[in-house]
């Protein structure tokens, strides 16, 4: 069903671009070696039968028509990678694509619905600290305002593209319309397959994370001076809530929420906490349940600062929208998964991908694979050949399935 | 009974040596201004009919004898400072003993026993990095290892000695046998007494600290891809700790507990923490009381690390033997609070005195002034004059007391 030699070379051979001494990639958008990397993987669509072009952005797009005249399956990822990344993160899903799109033609199977496999521009964010810019593109949401975000060098994404030697086109040209669906193969960058013994998942959504900042103030004395029952201990009311938005987080299902960054002023050994400031990550892919965490957390980070004369200030850092998956593209997923004899799990993503940027658009589906020690963004990340060749067959399977 | 103007003249006078800018109080040991402020300070003696010397390590010692070959009454404190530091500090127990003694004479009271009163060198340790140093001369615990600690220009506390011109005798000279009790009058740099709407109170102990830290160390992943049950947050197993510091310090009565510096690593918003190291600053006069509840918060975090799959490394930092004040003492200044009209309050000094330094050697006592706001080692630091005045009074009448 596919060729999983010829895949594993293709992902040896792309992973030789822009390598790091570690062993490791710096590919980043609109540079040579992106450009390189580019047009290696045009080579391998060509090859798969796919007619090749760059959109206006730069997203590198592989197109055959169907056998009717029906909605376009999208398929890919990106190629690009963070400093010193993986091999896997991305170019799996666009390769994997690709072989896909190959098998399918060896084997004599014309597909009704046209295809387009998509290599994203920059989904890391790595050299603009803006990410997703092709996949904002294709979705129609990407402005001439954002084109205007710097890299280190003070270069815009204008001046990269333009320098890129793109065509000149308006934005709008980029978006993608009438189009049936999109399904995505990447590295799982957690444990849950791995822990649960399985080489593939179902991804059931995007969970969109809610960034918020608490900040509790109370008296900064002396440790030795002061009576327990006379305090206004900011660390203490602090870790009532943490170990509280633990508990909470549990109580949802597909819910999780961190206190990943914490600060302690003036953090004398001797000093009670006059102040804590902390952050709360808290994610999950049905927008309500989050927003009910939320408010559990901020509910309970209120009592206990009454309870203990602590003024409470919460502040938003960001907000992302989560994305369920397409419940068809679902069971197709799950029945391939069934049909090669493996497991079905269904589980969230945490990490954000380009399938974000097309809530508004088209229906969604994502595929993960099993990714060692959960490690990405690391030249350690790790996904073995024949958990790769599964993700391969699943995709296969559920392409023809809503082929149909 | 007492002369509030003379006292009150006395401490202002005092509090123009060594004045900065903004109205605190530079004055270290060994320094000119330490020096006028000794010669000051002697005058004061003097007239209150005291014979004055120094000792080897330049302690201030102004002596009378008493009607009958009893042991000594030692009264005092210290005149150093911490950098910017308050005029009572210290400066109010040497002059307000000063002052009871002076009134005595002038009373025509003759004290049975012999009296001390002593201005000890360096209490603060602000110069060397090493505090006490006169109560440990008087103690006899000062060691001639000691003497080679260096100040930031490289001086050690023998050239500052020798510097001073004092007369080189051995260490144990300044050792002081015989000695019935120790007794001083301090600030309570804390707002136990202000909550209490004391003017004064009679402290229980001092309660030495013992430092430890801990770190807890679980896994650093990533937030939104790691499921709430396959966590290792170390920062939710402190937040448990944290959380239970407080209630078992509560149980004992005069135990505090203060987690006061805490630091997560690696400290990022969307980052499980992996480490978490944090201090545990625990006191109380009763060394009994305090080990239990190192052993009941040793114990919890065991419990927590196991519970949930954490390292748990503990590491003593110090531990300070705590010094219960003495009970024949503690009944007089009770007893002379009482007939000034106050009321009794009894509280720990959280906080160390130079009376920690005589825990082998003899009883003593201390007589806490209200200060406002708790605030000491500032220039804010303030003690009002009638509150100065029935803290002198407490103090006649108790060393009228223990002389009976």
């Amino acid at each position: 069903m596919i060729n999983i030699q010829r895949l594993s070379e293709h992902i040896e051979q792309l992973s030789l671009i822009g390598r790091t001494a570690d062993g490791g990639i710096n590919r980043f958008s609109y540079t040579d070696d992106e450009k390189r990397a580019n047009e290696l993987v045009a080579q391998y669509m060509e090859a798969a039968g796919l007619t090749v072009r760059y959109d206006v952005v730069g997203n590198l797009i592989g197109s055959q028509t169907g056998t009717e005249d029906l909605p376009v399956i999208l398929l890919g990822s990106h190629i690009d990678t963070v400093p010193d990344g993986g091999r896997f993160d991305g170019s799996l899903g666009v390769l994997t694509a690709i072989e896909v799109i190959h098998s399918l033609k060896e084997q004599g199977i014309d597909l009704r619905h046209p295809v387009k496999v998509i290599a994203f521009k920059d989904e890391e964010g790595t050299r603009f600290g803006f990410g997703m810019i092709g996949s904002r593109a294709i979705a129609g949401t990407l402005s001439t305002t954002d084109l205007l975000r710097m890299d280190e060098d003070g270069v815009t994404i204008e001046q990269a593209i333009a320098n890129d030697g793109l065509e000149r086109r308006p934005l709008s040209s980029a978006k993608l319309d009438n189009v049936k669906c999109y399904v995505e193969v990447h590295i799982e960058q957690g444990k849950v397959l791995e822990r649960s013994d399985a080489a593939v998942g179902n991804v059931t959504g995007i969970a969109g994370p809610l960034w918020l900042k608490f900040q509790l103030i109370g008296l900064a004395e002396h440790a030795g001076a002061t009576p327990m029952n006379q305090r206004q201990d900011a660390l203490v009311g602090a870790s009532l809530v943490i170990a509280e938005v633990e508990k909470m987080a549990k109580k949802y299902h597909s819910s999780v929420a961190t206190v990943g960054k914490l600060i302690v002023k003036p953090n004398g050994v001797n000093v009670i906490p006059g102040e804590v400031e902390w952050t709360v990550d808290i994610r999950d892919i049905d927008e309500d349940k989050r927003n009910l965490l939320e408010n559990d957390i901020k509910q309970y980070a209120e009592t206990v600062a009454k309870e203990r004369q602590l003024h409470l200030h919460v502040t938003e850092l960001q907000r992302v929208e989560p994305v369920q998956c397409d419940e068809n593209i679902q069971n197709a997923i799950n029945e391939s998964i069934q049909e090669i004899g493996e497991n079905v799990v269904s589980l969230p993503s945490g990490a954000g991908h380009d399938a974000m940027q097309f809530k508004q658009n088209f229906p969604v589906g994502m595929i993960f694979v099993r990714s060692k020690d959960g490690i990405s963004h690391n030249p350690k990340e790790f996904t073995a050949e024949e958990d790769i060749e599964k993700a391969a067959k699943v995709l296969y399977k559920t392409i023809v399935k809503l082929d149909r």
